[in-house]
């Protein structure tokens, strides 16, 4: 069954509102196997003729959001109704709705709104709980022609359109969808390793038995692995993804490397302290990001000169003077530095450069140093470079420091 | 001129990213006089064949994004070569400087990754700076049956597409709209003051006066209010703008909040420091994405515990005790001690309730105090309520604390 989105609305297409409708209809839909097929948006104004007409043929299910509104610029009911060959018909019922709503607020009934109680002969109205917009919903017909698919006409505000979709929409597509075969979707989180090497690992394979359909989107250093199949079959190659992903796979539901590591922190009943140069305190606030960070997190710094490294960390003038502030050396002491000063289990450090400036040959824009301090008087190190824009570099330096504790807190056990 | 959106990816459909392609290039593109005709989102595999042909006659333009990866599900590359009868040739160029890639990197470089340097015949490699696959401009021919439109094709991460879009793109429909009428776009990025409140400010009189649009834009804790028109209308309002929001007014090019601040302390010499409770550390952050910050921000420090405030930041115990931690009091005492201990010219604070925990009837989920002291000896405190989930809540306190620092730099002169 081939479901379409036609979302109507120029403020769309003038970037000033982000379609947010298709993911949220989408990811609804497909638990009861359902999938969007297309989505188009066109602007408000006669574009959506062409684009009703488009679906005929192609589509068995047309959601329609946007363009039922009052003003002269919301079409979307007179088109369909004349392509469709339907009269508009005055629904009394709806307009005293309107009627009633606009009295709640103290506004009178003015009469361009009537133009939102006309209703194609034929149609069924959907209750508009949160504004003045009724849905409607126009069955599929056969025309001498050819087939139409069944519209659902919504309006476009999320919060009216939201709940419509749940009480009208989906029984409706529930009944349609009873005898598909239902499909899962899992969604294996990957970090330090690109979706070529996912690929490579795991991807082939599973394509090649067949039955299962393998995605990939890749993000600022990690991945996200993508099967959608039966729920056997996905049952069934689980253990093969998750022993060849190994060590790099972060989650299997969809949660952020940083929910991990405070919750695998929380676990151990273990903290942690940062010293962040180049990253500014974007790794102390990922962390932060994550409910109950203050449990595992009491403590950050962010020390961008070499006087705030000595004192607020304790790192050793000398060693500044010898190796640099970007050096795999300061990162140790940075780290261990922290850890000791806020009486932290793990100490982690960054420190590196973020640019546009400050790049030399031998030490170049997107050079960074990553440290970890464990309980175990230990401390991993790592060096990487990301020569990117600042933001990016930021993003990905402070993901590489997340995913050194991770594998530090696993190692540990 | 006709420009249509064609969106490549399963992800988009099934709901797991919003796409923001559309809007991000509907700005850009407004300016030269051109709008967004159509978008349309198919999922990755065949049904991109369907998608390019039916911009055929209709389109003049199709900015293609995504399934130019080097993964089995990436398309894109091969169905419009195949579409337009073009050869593809592997290219040489693009091979080596994806294996420089990932030599950087430390990777190999993987045969699957030979496709992303296949380029159909005829058509112009678009270096891509922030990642592996080049997109691929194919440009628009008569062929016997019908005439094909320019085809750009764009990988989908936005860090990739969009310097790509800037730098080839936007060149090549700067020429092609060149006697299109221009329209300036205008906005003011004001702070401390909704839309409505705009709009009644400003906006129902530039309406009333035509000839220009009127547009307004919500974030988080800021509005962006849009002017569209011929230049000259728009230099004559602008003086009445800037007046009217006065001190509310950030920026008029488009700069960030923190981007203004960094500026304001750069001109002066100043520099600031950050004490953070529940922002952990994203006012830190923020600052810190504006090139040059570590200019004037060396230090910044996350105390969530009690006993970090006093520590780190000689937070008097009995201050604590006796007014709890989110308090103006302890708020100050926070600014004042980072700004004395870090001897920078400015301390903001930050000490709040992020939630979903911790709140009480006298304290609850969403109260922060926000402090900046400064070299005045006096120090500026705020108290607001942004009860929300925990990104928003951060979001909206650094926001302030930003702004607060902002109008004390002002008022500094």
């Amino acid at each position: 069954m081939r479901i379409e989105i036609l979302n109507i609305g120029t403020e769309i297409l003038l970037g000033e509102v982000v379609n947010t409708h298709a993911g949220w209809i989408a990811k609804r839909i497909f638990p009861l196997g359902l999938r969007v097929a297309r989505q188009v948006t066109v602007p408000d104004g006669p574009e959506i003729r062409g684009a009703v007409i488009e679906t005929w043929g192609s589509a068995d299910v047309v959601v329609v959001t946007g363009g039922l509104g009052p003003t002269t610029d919301d079409l979307t009911r007179e088109v369909v109704a004349e392509l469709l060959g339907r009269r508009l018909v005055r629904n009394e019922e709806v307009l005293e709705a309107i009627r009633e709503r606009m009295a709640v607020r103290g506004f009178a009934l003015l009469e361009r709104m009537e133009r939102q109680a006309m209703v194609p002969e034929g149609a069924e109205v959907l209750p508009n709980a949160n504004g003045t917009a009724p849905g409607l919903y126009v069955p599929a017909v056969e025309l001498p022609s050819h087939a139409t698919p069944h519209f659902f006409l919504l309006p476009g505000p999320p919060r009216e359109l939201q709940p419509m979709f749940t009480n009208y929409v989906m029984p409706f597509l529930e009944r349609l969808a009873g005898g598909l075969e239902r499909r899962d979707c899992r969604t294996y989180r990957v970090v330090g390793m690109g979706e070529s090497a996912v690929e490579e690992l795991i991807g082939l394979e599973l394509v090649a038995r067949g039955g299962i359909e393998v995605g990939y989107c890749a993000r600022s250093n990690e991945v996200d692995f993508r099967l959608i199949g039966p729920v056997n079959s996905l049952d069934e190659v689980e253990p093969l993804v998750v022993a060849r992903l190994g060590r790099h796979l972060v989650s299997m539901d969809g949660s952020e490397l940083e929910e991990r590591v405070v919750r695998s922190l929380a676990e151990r009943g273990a903290t942690v302290a940062t010293a962040e140069s180049c990253t500014g305190g974007l790794l102390a606030s990922r962390i932060t990001d994550v409910p109950g960070a203050s449990d595992v997190m009491q403590r950050g710094f962010v020390t961008y000169s070499n006087a705030a490294k000595s004192e607020l960390l304790g790192v050793d003038a000398g060693l500044l003077a010898t190796h640099g502030a970007v050096s795999a050396e300061v990162a140790r002491a940075m780290a261990e530095g922290v850890r000791d000063r806020a009486a932290a289990t793990y100490g982690v450090s960054i420190t590196g450069i973020a640019g546009p400036g400050g790049g030399t040959p031998e030490k170049p824009v997107g050079l960074v140093f990553i440290a970890v301090a464990g309980p175990d008087g230990k401390t991993a190190c790592e060096k990487a470079l990301y020569p990117s824009d600042r933001a990016t570099f930021k993003r990905f330096a402070s993901q590489r420091a997340l995913d050194l504790l991770r594998l530090e807190l696993a190692a540990c056990g």
